[in-house]
């Protein structure tokens, strides 16, 4: 016969904290400070099986269920020497629920269950205190009602506030006995008018209603999305803890809290928390009073006069912190504890491990590994290293007003204050006064790239978390909300609304690019330095990984910033960036408009130049480190010009008639540019383009191993290759021009040669491409785009609904779709090694930056990542966690 | 030691028919014809290893060639009773490539080599006939110079030219033995000033300058190209033959011809060819002189009173009669053949497989089996299935007259001339006053529909083989030629202009969608009718075939059309053309520019009755065959409107305001509309809309039943399915569908669920879709977009010269690419049977009409293919090859 209950009671329970899958998190808890002798109030906890089996069975439970709760509760009243029910020495129970992970939706506890109009008397006798006791039963009417009985709370608050204005008062406290027995019979009388039946007397019906409420609760509308989006099995079940209650509200020497074993915020290791005095649980979440300090140390840095707990409660107080240090040794992790003192005796209600910021996650790791409690490995596995962002850019100061006037997406973390401008010309002038702005944009394009680097952050109102301001702001480090839809611009009035509120030109906005919110007026922020635990981390992970990080940086400022954070190459130097500069972006559209050879050219002669000096720079500051640069992969579309402006000034340059032009850049339109003329189809219908870039790129090296003796790890690669027949026509012509230098200048251009792989084509094909190419780098953006047929520019107009109505986890572009994408990286993977042993391979998609993606990097037996700059730390000690995970299931095998 | 050299004479040859790839095609015919005892001038092939050899070793011959040529030589001057280079009795020889293949670009004959200023005279003695030695000589300088001295043809015809002009005379026969000595003399001059040396007068640098012009013609870059596009690798070589000359020009009872075993026009069984008295075989290319008929029969049927061969040489006629039934019968196949008849006696000089006709080849194959000669397998894989095609489409009579204006792809066959009209309203018009009508565009949109069903035939500038225009029309089955680039349209005058003529609206073309040709004014057409040979051999395809053949079809009309091909279902029904027929379209804007649900269902309660009218006629014509729905894959942006008139005829249906409408249209234009908001993506935004449509297919189809007492067979498809959760989100609110039909009609629907696989995500995850889809089809169209990362709308600008270069064989979107595309949907195949064995798999997209491709999908294991209707004859016959040839490769196995 199954086993459904599990007890737990001073120094001896039934469960073990490894029980989670049975008991849930708090249940397994709860059992286990119990084994460890704490004090915890007896209980039981009805095992997550019991819910299985009751959505198996049409919402029913099984039979031998009653009588093993009847059991357990009887067993309760002997320890507490009280009956369920009984009127003299009433039992009272909290139900709460505790599932294996904790799931937003699910039903909330319900204190002081066994009370009625009976057993009320009992406690007020037994309590010398009807106040108290009538206070008790009202809270639990209250909270019944709710949550088991599905009254909407308005409905008995209201009774409440009618009778506070009847009698003139402010708050609850100022109720007395009579007061709440008025209010009792009013709740009583509103409940039987809206459900047809009295408020239940019997505390058996009140025990399993609650029971039912907690399974219900289960299989609500939002913990089933909740468990969709997050792979949880429906059959995992919750469970239900049933437990004698304590009372904090039993005067001045009762009290309630929570307690964390270290500071959640800095990480210092030091008992850290709030408690009330004479106060039950939701008292403090009601925010009516203003919880004290734990510590006198805490209290005194406050400058606060009410008594910490150490003060005030000394002994609790010693117990409490001689228990906090006793279970962070146990868990081996910062404890988040709740506790209740009655009349001065110390209950433990819950403990789990404590949330915490990213910065005291840092030094708890450091400090515990330290301490010789946890390993290295564990350090690295405590941090979540998404979060690592938050540690390189400023964030608002979480305790500085703020008037919220719209949201959109959190595309680049870090946040910003400035004027507004609309343009980024505006944005350049204002930023060469030393003003800071905002550059707000309906969308922004590769010649808006100037007026990024000059703003302090990046407003849009389309685009989605790889649209063009997204990637690019994130590469710059800038702070980006994009798609703030519900913003509109009046470029013509320089007006902007939003929340109905109107900013003009020139008046300052604050942008939170780590969640995606824009303010009104300057917001303070804070810099949070780059710790010294976060150096020592750092290095723990460099160790430990196998994967190699480098960054996707297409100018000098990149390549610094890439060194600065510790890449050990450039996985992706995009060259048609170098084409947005100022001066050049009109002889890029030159070459494009061209319509013969000669036209193309003279303005491929102009770009020459430059390129070799864009190179020349990157090759002196990444040293020895291998840089990875793709030869053009136009998005035609973003060069076409399209104002008569741009016409002209293309005109100017390059003698051409302006009428001509217009229809040569309508020509060129294309009705799917992703998927048309660009990459290395432009190199092949016209080679003279990448022979120039080789060109410029090999004589570049050559001047760099002038200066330094050394020749810099160079690595060509050709952009959307689908047939090796490509890569072979495009490789002979580079390497041509490498014999040509090889002529000129004496010295012979070192290079390998590889591809990108974006196409499922290529991916396939990947066996052929290596007998040419040297190595791949996974293009994933692309990759996901053709293998999902997803256009990133268009996909927010379903891929939210996908994600809201749980037919995907995670937004592809920005975390890899495994069992897609990530099957077509490990066919390629396979292929590729078959066709050339050997063959380095990375990922250059902006997955390169995402956990969970390079998770699936090192999994799947990559070389290295390659992400934006400012992502590279995250990529590292992602990349160490991969290899322990690795070495951990290896272990397990 | 290798044997580089092969010799052949009478009765007796070292070489076999079946040793093509050692001797070439014509080595090996001429080797086997002597074996065969049959009158061969005698000679020798050098082989095609002598070709390998000579590029694998820095294009010199192997020591032991030259030794082997001279024996040969030496044997022939002595079968001749002549000698090579003898002044008295000149051995003459003819010099010819012979590759395994026949191959353009390859060198031609050079004839009569072996003469020079002595052996001139030698000839002319032996031969009593100094005017024809000298004839003789000035030909092989012509042929030699052009050939191997690569002199240009006309520096030494201009030279004839004039001489013919200074003596006043307009023919080559004209000129005596005194003029051609003058023209011989003038022509060494003349090369020995372009070359700086002599003409060569040694007749063994003759030979080996003969020799090194046919394998340095192999490596020249129209051969090279051609084989890169054929997989012809390079080391198969060409063959060289060298034959002692006869000649057909010593007089009237000499003569050359060429000869058929049966008529390559029309099928029939009679020995049909040309010939011409007293010239040699250049003299008939030159057309100077009319060739005369072989036959009696042939030269009555023509009114000819030149007398036949049959009158004219009656024993060599009835020589070469008979041997042409025995060549017939040896080779097993209708027989082009080449000879010489010199001074009464007949010579073979090559005999090979002859081109034809469809209609030929239909009647050739069918006859022969008939006649036991082939076998049933054989006959059916005699006929180039792609070339069915003709048979279904009136086509241009061959001998018309006619002014070509303009070229482009040959996008739907058929031939069609008709009033020159600019819009699809006017081609309705037009069409409504019985006025035959092309429709001319820049390029077509659905819009265009219902014009070009009007038109005899669509002419469109822009777009590719797979364009909306080529597809729709080869759905139709109307001629159609797309990207004739060359046209200029000036709408506003009414006017078109191409190779410098301009047509104004209403003048007539023609043109001719077999070739992609576009001619001024009416050219006749002829209408091949379908030939009971035709039927018979569908007969024997339809029983011999495994793969079942369907038709892509959209309406009652195209079903109607698809029946009569012999199509055995519904393929593919796109709903989306449903809504272009007048009226409809402007509800369906309705839809899409529905910013809530109310105003979607207004527009979809609209389009319910239409659909359910159109499903249910569909049925009735299918009877029990099955039809394959795919619900609605609008591609957004050909359903948005964009002129203001259509704007309002949206605004006055819905009832909206044009200003918000117009804001709606542009919120929906995509970057990429290929990848974007379409396909199920819209039916999980908008589910609404796959429900309209679920219901107004079951409801049809329980009419259909009510009527015939059978359930339509029906397949209810979803398109661009990546996810399974896609499809089960869809099918299940489908089958929720499905039971309220049952509800209120009390008859359930019978139906099966499928996907189409078109992005390579749905071919990875096959096995899970599998779960869900009772049935693939692959939409290799898209499939083909995604996998290769190619939008077929914009690779015009690319694809042309990646075939131009060799990168690529053929158009990926007209036959399905094996290696990329192909192995997609092997691993969805496999993967599909290993999620649901015995799940139905089929192709829907272009390629399930092309020959290749449907081998293909026989090789792969696919259930069916479905093609337009049209090409459904060419699908039977292509369907049963490939099982032919599937059998053939096992019984080799």
């Amino acid at each position: 016969m199954a086993k459904w209950v599990y007890g737990f009671e001073a120094s001896h329970a039934e469960g073990r904290a490894d029980m989670r899958a049975l008991l849930g998190g708090k249940g397994a808890n709860l059992a286990e400070m119990s084994n460890l002798g704490l004090p915890v109030p007896p209980g039981f906890t009805i095992t997550t099986e019991v819910c299985t089996w009751f959505y198996r069975n049409a919402q029913s439970y099984p039979q031998d269920l009653k009588p093993a709760i009847e059991a357990a509760v009887a067993h309760l009243g002997d320890l507490t020497n009280a009956r369920f029910g009984n009127p003299e020495r009433p039992l009272l129970v909290s139900v709460r629920s505790g599932a294996r992970a904790s799931m937003p939706g699910m039903m909330d506890t319900v204190l002081n269950l066994g009370l009625n109009d009976e057993t009320v008397r009992g406690l007020a006798a037994q309590t010398g205190d009807e106040r108290f006791a009538l206070d008790a039963y009202r809270r639990f009417i209250q909270m019944y009602s709710s949550v088991v009985l599905e009254i909407d709370h308005p409905r008995l608050e209201h009774i409440l506030e009618a009778e506070k204005d009847r009698k003139g008062v402010e708050f609850d406290t100022e109720l007395d006995a009579e007061d709440w027995k008025r209010i009792i019979a009013r709740f009583k009388g509103e409940i039987q008018t809206l459900l047809g039946r009295p408020f239940p007397q019997d505390v058996q019906d009140q025990l399993w209603g609650a029971i039912g409420a907690v399974f219900g609760s289960w299989s609500g509308a939002r913990a089933k999305t909740y468990r969709r989006l997050h792979d949880i099995p429906e059959d995992w079940g919750t469970a239900v803890n049933v437990q004698a209650m304590v009372f904090g509200n039993r005067g001045n020497s009762s009290c309630t809290g929570v307690a964390f074993t270290r500071d959640p915020s800095t990480g210092e290791r030091t008992l850290y928390g709030e408690f009330l005095i004479n106060a039950q649980g939701e008292d403090v979440v009601a925010g009516i009073r203003t919880p004290q300090s734990l510590t006198r140390r805490a209290r005194e840095a406050l400058g606060s006069q009410r008594p910490s707990m150490e003060e005030a409660m000394p002994r609790a107080f010693a117990e409490l912190s001689n228990i906090a240090g006793l279970l962070e040794k146990h868990y081996r992790d910062m404890q988040d504890m709740e506790f209740t003192v009655q009349e001065g005796r110390l209950y433990m209600l819950q403990t789990r491990t404590g949330k915490r910021t990213t910065r005291a996650a840092l030094r708890i790791a450091t400090e515990m590994s330290g301490e010789g409690v946890i390993s290295r490995d564990e350090a690295l596995l405590r941090i979540d290293a998404g979060s690592l962002d938050q540690m390189l850019h400023p964030m608002l100061d979480p305790d500085a007003p703020r008037e919220l006037i719209a949201s959109g997406l959190a595309a680049s973390p870090g946040s910003a204050s400035g004027e507004v401008v609309f343009s980024a010309n505006e944005a350049e002038r204002a930023a060469a006064n030393d003003r800071a702005v905002i550059l707000v944009r309906l969308e922004t394009s590769p010649e808006d790239i100037h007026g990024m680097h000059a703003a302090k952050g990046i407003l849009t109102v389309r685009g989605g978390m790889t649209s063009h301001a997204a990637v690019v702001a994130r590469g710059m480090g800038r702070p980006c909300v994009t798609g703030a839809g519900s913003i509109k611009i009046d470029a013509a009035r320089g007006v902007m609304s939003a929340g109905g509120v109107t900013v003009a030109r020139g008046e300052v906005i604050t942008i939170d690019g780590a969640e995606g919110r824009v303010y009104r007026g300057k917001v303070p922020t804070i810099h949070p330095e780059m710790t010294q635990e976060f150096a020592l981390l750092m290095s723990w992970a460099d160790a430990r990984r196998r994967l190699k990080v480098r960054a996707n940086a297409d100018t000098p400022f990149d390549c610094e910033t890439a060194k600065r954070f510790g890449a050990e190459g450039v996985g992706l130097c995009r060259t048609e960036h170098m084409f947005f500069e100022a001066g050049r972006v009109t002889a890029v559209r030159e070459m494009i408009l061209a319509d013969d050879l000669e036209g193309r050219q003279a303005a491929l002669a102009k770009l020459l130049p430059m390129q070799r000096t864009d190179f020349a720079a990157i090759f002196r500051i990444m040293e020895d480190r291998p840089v990875t640069i793709r030869l053009l992969d136009p998005p035609l579309h973003e060069f076409i010009p399209h104002t008569d402006e741009e016409i002209a000034a293309v005109a100017r340059s390059s003698g051409a008639d302006p009428q001509k032009l217009r229809a040569r850049a309508l020509a060129l339109a294309e009705a799917n540019p992703m998927l048309g003329h660009r990459g290395c189809r432009l190199g092949i219908t016209y080679p003279e383009i990448y022979e120039m870039q080789a060109l410029a790129i090999f004589e570049a090296a050559i001047a760099a191993q002038k200066e330094t003796g050394k020749a810099p790890p160079l690595e060509i690669m050709i952009p959307l290759v689908g047939f090796r027949s490509e890569l072979d026509f495009l490789a002979q012509r580079i390497a041509e021009v490498a014999k040509r230098v090889e002529r000129a200048h004496g010295m012979r251009p070192h290079y390998l040669i590889g591809t990108m792989i974006e196409l499922p084509r290529a991916a396939l094909r990947a066996e052929e491409l290596a007998k040419t190419a040297e190595f791949f780098s996974f293009g994933t953006n692309d990759l996901t785009q053709t293998t999902l047929g997803v256009s990133r520019d268009d996909a927010g107009s379903f891929l939210g609904e996908y994600i809201a109505q749980g037919l995907i986890g995670r937004d592809p572009f920005v975390s890899i779709d495994v069992e897609g994408v990530g099957e077509m990286v490990r066919i390629a993977t396979e292929r590729g090694r078959h066709g050339r042993p050997g063959i380095k391979l990375g990922i250059c998609g902006e997955h390169g930056g995402d956990p969970d993606s390079i998770g699936f990097c090192h999994d799947t037996g990559l070389d290295y990542v390659s992400c934006s700059p400012f992502r590279v730390p995250v990529a590292r000690l992602a990349a160490a966690q991969a290899a322990i995970a690795g070495s951990n299931a290896s272990l397990a095998d």
